[in-house]
Formats: C-alpha cells, sequence, structure tokens
C-alpha cells in the first residue's frame, strides 16, 4: 500500500561526512543522476554546514531541471537527528552541529519535506533496497569502521527508534572488565572488531607472543616500523601460515561473534550484512565467523539466516539518504 | 491507513499454555468477551492440541452468537512458529507440537485468517496497545518467569522477524564463564534475573557468606527448610536490612542493567516493560534498575526512555494475541 502514487517522483538523497557532502537524486527504482560532491566545511561551525546542505540542495534542483517531481530530501548524518529534525548529537566531528535544527529550512527555501537518519541506519536501509539485503524484510547491517554502527530495517522499513538512536550496535559489550570504551562501558565490540580495535588488539596479542613466536606478523607489528592498519594485520592473517596471526583473528571474530549472536537472538533477521573497511578480509571473516557465531544464539534462529558483505560500498550512505524519503512516505506507522 | 474498514469487527484471541488454553473475543478498541478456559491437555501430543484449540474457536464462536463480523484468530504459543502456520519448536512442555500446521485448519473448518505469535511477542503487543506501552509505538518487553523472554514493537507495529523468533533477550551474555544456560551458552542474563535464576544465585550467593554474614537471608535460603523462591528471597531484599540480601539484589540487577542496556543500545525504545512474577517487587527492582542501567547504555537514549513494570498480567497473552490479528491486518510491509 503506498501512501500516494510515486510514479516518475525523485528524492534528493544527502550524505553528511566530516569532509564532504555528497548529494544525488534519485527516483524510487534506485535509478540516481547528478552526483555532486562539496566541501562540508565542518570547521566554520553548524550553521555554516546547514547552509552547505541548502547549496547543495539548490545545485542538484538546479541540475535535475524541475521541481514538480522531487517529493522530498533524505539526510544521512553521523550521531542522532531527532523526528522533528533537531540535531541530538553524537556527531562530534562537526563542531555546532549539535542543537540545529535540519528540517524547517529545507521546508522554507525550497518547500520540500525532509527526513533524516544515522548514516549507518541509511547504509542498512541503501543495502535492503539495492544491495546486499535487496528482497530482505528483516535485516541488520554492522559498518566496521574506525567504530562499529548498526542499522536495522525490520518489517521492511528502516528502524529508528522514535529519536532516531536504534542500533548502536557497536557497543554491546562481549568482554566483562575489557578494554575501556568511548560510551564509557569496558569490553564493546568496537573496541574488537572495529579497525582500531583491530589495530589496537594487533599490539596487545603481538605483545603476549613468547619467544618460540616471533612470528612474521608479531614482528610487523612491533619491530618493523611500518604502520600498523587492520588492512596490513589481516594480510597476516589472510597468508594463512603465521599462527599469532590466527590466534590474534580468532580472539576477534570470537568477540564479534558474540555480538552477531546477540543480535541474532534479538531480531531473528533473514541477514546480517558486515560493511566497512575491514571487510576488505571478507572471505576469512565471513569463513570464520560462520564456524564461531553458532556457538552463540539459537540453532534455529542460525539456520534461518545468513551472514554476507555489504554491497552498495561508499554510495551507501547517500543512496540511503533518498531511499529514506520513499520508505516514510511508504510506511502506514507513525515512526 | 487501515486495511480496511474494521469497524465492528472481532478478533479470537487464543493462549495456547502447557496446562490451559485460554480464549477470548475482542474488538480492535480492546473491547473483549466470553474468556473461555479449557485443559490443552498436551500430553495427548500435538493433533490432540491442535483439535483443542479448534475445539476452542467453535466455542468461542457459539458464545459469540455470529460469525460473519469475527475477521480472524490470533494465537500466542511457546516457541516458535513461522508465518505460514509451521510449528518450528521451542516448546518443549508440549510434545508432538513441533511440525503441526496451525492455520490451515482454521481456515479450513471456519473459513477464518489465523495468525500466531511467541507468547512474549503477543504480551509485548497487548502492553503496546492496552497496557503499560499505550501510545508508545517502540516498546521492548522483558518477560521474566521461569525463563526471561523478549517481545518488540518498532513503528508501532509487532515486530517478530520473519520467522516468529526475534526477541530472545533472555539469552543475552552478560558474565563471561557464567552459569551454563539450556541454550547452550555460558552466562545468559536469563540464568540470574529471571525467577529460577534469582532462585540459583541465591544459594550461590548465601553459599559465599562468610562466618559474619550469617544473616537472616542466608538462614533462610541455606537452613531453615523453608521453601526458597523469588518471592521468599525478595522479601528480604525488600526488606531492606539484611546486607547479603542487598548485595545479592545488586548482583543480580546488575546483570539485568547489562542486558537492558544493550536492549536500549539496539533498539532505543521509548519504553521498556518488564514483566512476569518477579515483578511483584517492583518498586526495589526499578529502583536500582534506574540507578544501574545508565552505565551500560549511551546517556541520549538513556534520557528519552523509561523502564516500567508491565499492566495486562495473565491476560497479556490472550489480549495479545487477539490484537496480533487487527495488526496484521492493519500493516502496509509484508510481515
Amino acid at each position: 500500500v503506498k501512501g500516494f502514487d510515486m510514479d516518475n517522483r525523485y528524492a534528493i538523497g544527502i550524505d553528511l561526512g566530516g569532509t564532504n557532502l555528497k548529494g544525488i537524486v534519485m527516483d524510487e527504482q534506485g535509478q540516481w543522476d547528478h552526483l555532486t560532491r562539496i566541501p562540508t566545511e565542518a570547521h566554520l561551525g553548524g550553521a555554516h554546514v546547514l547552509e552547505r546542505i541548502l547549496e547543495l540542495i539548490e545545485a542538484l534542483l538546479s541540475k535535475h531541471g524541475r521541481r514538480d517531481d522531487v517529493v522530498g530530501v533524505g539526510i544521512g548524518s553521523p550521531g542522532f537527528i531527532d523526528r522533528d529534525g533537531t540535531v541530538l548529537g553524537g556527531a562530534e566531528n562537526i563542531p555546532g552541529w549539535k542543537g540545529t535544527q535540519v528540517f524547517a529550512p529545507v521546508q522554507q527555501r525550497f518547500g520540500l519535506k525532509a527526513v533524516a537518519g544515522n548514516d549507518v541506519t541509511v547504509a542498512a536501509l541503501a543495502e535492503a533496497r539495492f544491495g546486499a539485503g535487496r528482497g530482505i524484510n528483516n535485516m541488520v547491517l554492522l559498518a566496521m569502521g574506525t567504530g562499529i554502527g548498526g542499522g536495522i530495517v525490520s518489517n521492511g522499513h528502516v528502524y529508528m527508534g522514535t529519536h532516531g538512536m536504534a542500533g548502536e550496535l557497536g557497543h554491546i559489550p562481549v568482554q566483562r572488565d575489557g578494554l575501556l570504551c568511548t560510551c564509557g562501558q569496558r569490553g564493546c565490540v568496537e573496541q574488537y572488531a572495529s579497525g582500531s580495535g583491530m589495530v589496537k588488539n594487533a599490539y596487545i596479542i603481538a605483545a603476549q607472543a613468547g619467544p618460540q613466536e616471533q612470528t612474521p606478523f608479531v614482528n610487523h607489528v612491533l619491530y618493523s616500523g611500518e604502520p600498523v592498519t587492520a588492512k596490513s594485520v589481516y594480510e597476516f592473517v589472510e597468508n594463512g601460515s603465521d599462527p599469532v596471526a590466527l590466534r590474534y583473528h580468532e580472539y576477534i571474530m570470537e568477540r564479534l561473534a558474540r555480538a552477531i549472536g546477540i543480535v541474532l537472538n534479538a531480531f531473528a533477521p533473514d541477514r546480517v550484512v558486515l560493511g566497512g573497511g575491514v571487510m576488505r578480509s571478507e572471505k576469512v571473516i565471513l569463513q570464520t565467523l560462520a564456524r564461531q557465531v553458532p556457538n552463540h544464539c539459537w540453532a534455529a534462529i542460525w539456520e534461518r539466516t545468513d551472514i554476507v558483505a555489504a554491497q552498495c560500498g561508499q554510495d551507501a550512505g547517500v543512496l540511503g539518504a533518498a531511499a529514506l524519503i520513499f520508505d516514510k512516505f511508504n510506511a502506514c506507522a507513525p515512526q
């Protein structure tokens, strides 16, 4: 049941990042055009960033060439944006963004409805509509970048909680008395399986290696002077012959598997999609998770789900932001 | 947006328990009548239980006096029932129930659509429509009985996952290397904060009390010969002067608070509703959780939610089962 006829209608999607603003014009089938990128200039403050968003919308409308078939603007943003368009926080890389009212200026200047979602939440919607979750009604995205974010699609619609804060799945504790997290808890999965967590634990595991275990992995991390990144350490894991690298990998994956097990038991989604830079090593990660996750959830749930890599890549944010407009208009429940 | 006009239409709600079947006839506003209870006779097997359900539907239709304004039958059941009405398992107290096809016979014998949900899932819907979650779009119920079950209402609708398995929130591990759980994991919150978990941990904590700590709580649990129940141990907690009882309470609540924190970060619901027998001691439980839960979730989420006691009591199952028919008909997304 559609809210109204949406054939040949278009949505503007905006992806707000700390460095760049990206925008597209997209129809409901996911055909998009006019990809535009401008610097966010976040250091100039929240009011300036809002003005940049309005400039980008203006540019996109101009490229599109008409306004009467554009139904709204969807915005993906780090942190939390409330239903009414007030930024509630959680986007520390954009000073002064908290407290900004985002929707009213869009409505006033362009007469367009605006909606917003957390960047990982809209990326989850993009995967559900156009990527690894196509045709899936119940899906969870874990985006493993610098931190770990979560996005939830339930009953075919994005789920963001009343104030846009749902999906903080990086802050599932998996280790009592574990590493201190930015959220104040200890042992959150983000401290292990995010890109930065992977680097941190590479040092910890390498330093614990005994004198008989001074492997190439240990040498790379502790003594080589080379930059240690999730990518660099996972090259040793993928190589498959370094026992400390493999122990390290099991250690990280056991903790990620615990968090995924909790997610499976809670949401029983048809699919878990894993995204972010660390999925460069998707083969070894998915193989190990397929062995470990069943230890941490009900068998009946495990048999009816799968874990796959994300497909939308860097475009997930802007595609999902545009898709959010159609999702909200097509929903029948208050969201 | 309603699927069709539902004024003065009725749903039959069935609550399947190991001992009794309960049924009502309810309208969409929650007015109900004809409460009927018959023995499940679960020991006679799944086919017999199905026949008992059909007998109960027949009796309710007969009491209602007409069939043309009855739109369907909602069934709340322990365990998991798939979208198509196949029992997938998880109801060990009803032998032979797994594999039963529940919907087809209802359709064939009465020409009525049937839907089903896990008993805690439908109880969550009852609380959202008629109880502690009235007017709330995003709500999570934790039912703390013999075990701990979860039920989720998202975007105003029940969320059960594609195969009816969502909401297994009792199996969130909160203690690495903790007590072994029926699910195969260790340290699930169910092993601490369910009724049976509370009893088990009362023995453990009492046995750890030193010679200077032989308090009335310790005496009751270890030496009195009186039955030890969640109710009996919580009388010592509520009394407020027994240091071992208070330490025991903090120990249980810290583990429950961890699980609730994960639920809050994941769902960011407007409200968490706690039900089940242990909520007899709701005052001391809610007070302690209000102090402990903020240690385990984002402040911005905590500020926008609350934790309250369930209101629907023993009727939650049968009310929620009936409400499920209206919820499914009024949903616009495939569920």
